[in-house]
């Protein structure tokens, strides 16, 4: 993995929400080292009440275009890999689905390589 | 960010869903040095039988009404920090919408500084 | 807890759902070291787009079965366990409600005792 949690607010076509989640996917597979077929994702869609964000925190302006990507994944990066990261996954998302900047909100949640199994029952980067 | 997923059963309005919300908010900005401004909730209304839960887990007497507050933040927060926002918490949810101590659920996911971009591409609490 | 996120795509009858929650759960009890009565899961059934998994990677044929199953736990067990939790879980699974063992994908993501609250304020396995 990484596994994906990308949130946002009901309303958008099929097509938009596509292109989102494979926006960020080509981000992580360009700039933090996943491979190309590591591709596990969740969309998540909300009524409007149920994604709460405040607009300008940090002096961002946000709309209710907003999304929240919400990445799991190994503590095999640092700093560096993750400021690239955003930084595509924002490059990619302005040019499709033509996402403004300011609404890409990013959160990541490392753990270790003992905690995947991609089936099997096998510990994946542990028994390899 | 935190950034707060809370889940509970369907079946409560929308005042009281808000009321919630905007409770484990503020626990957080009194209780575990959240800027005000720094909010990010995502509400997650499941059905009775996607929600599974003990009743009777460490003697304490859960109901229908249990919410699942799960807390994405910084590591930057110690062990007594925790302790009196989960109280926080509680008394506030107390006060209003009424909830019953025992139905507050409270999990913590934490993080580092790198790992949160609020937008624009940037890791804003490493580049600030 | 674990507290145990566990999605999969829509169309599953609720006995087959609650057989793979139970499952999970029995394998956390008898392979991870959870209270049988330590028992929070939250199911995420999801439209076919909004759960996007590549079918082979690492060699694993996956199908439109696949469960994503996302454990928050406690840190205090070792890579041993956590391989004797994944084949436990593709066990019990396999027997009930009888899925391939390649659709099973498991996810940890771990915590400190003071980050857990199951009710009253407490930090339940701190204040102990």
């Amino acid at each position: 993995m990484p596994l994906v949690r990308i949130s946002l607010i009901k309303g958008k076509p099929p097509t938009y929400i596509r292109a989102v989640a494979d926006g960020v996917h080509r981000a992580l597979h360009e700039a933090y080292n996943a491979p190309v077929d590591d591709r596990f994702q969740l969309i998540e869609q909300r009524e409007a009440g149920e994604l709460i964000y405040d607009p300008d925190y940090l002096g961002i302006h946000r709309t209710d275009d907003i999304i929240i990507i919400h990445v799991f994944a190994g503590n095999w990066r640092d700093a560096a890999m993750k400021q690239a990261f955003y930084n595509r996954v924002v490059e990619l998302l302005a040019d499709d689905p033509g996402m403004r900047p300011q609404d890409v909100q990013i959160v990541i949640s490392s753990n270790e390589r003992a905690d995947w199994s991609f089936g099997n029952g096998i510990a994946s980067y542990v028994a390899r």
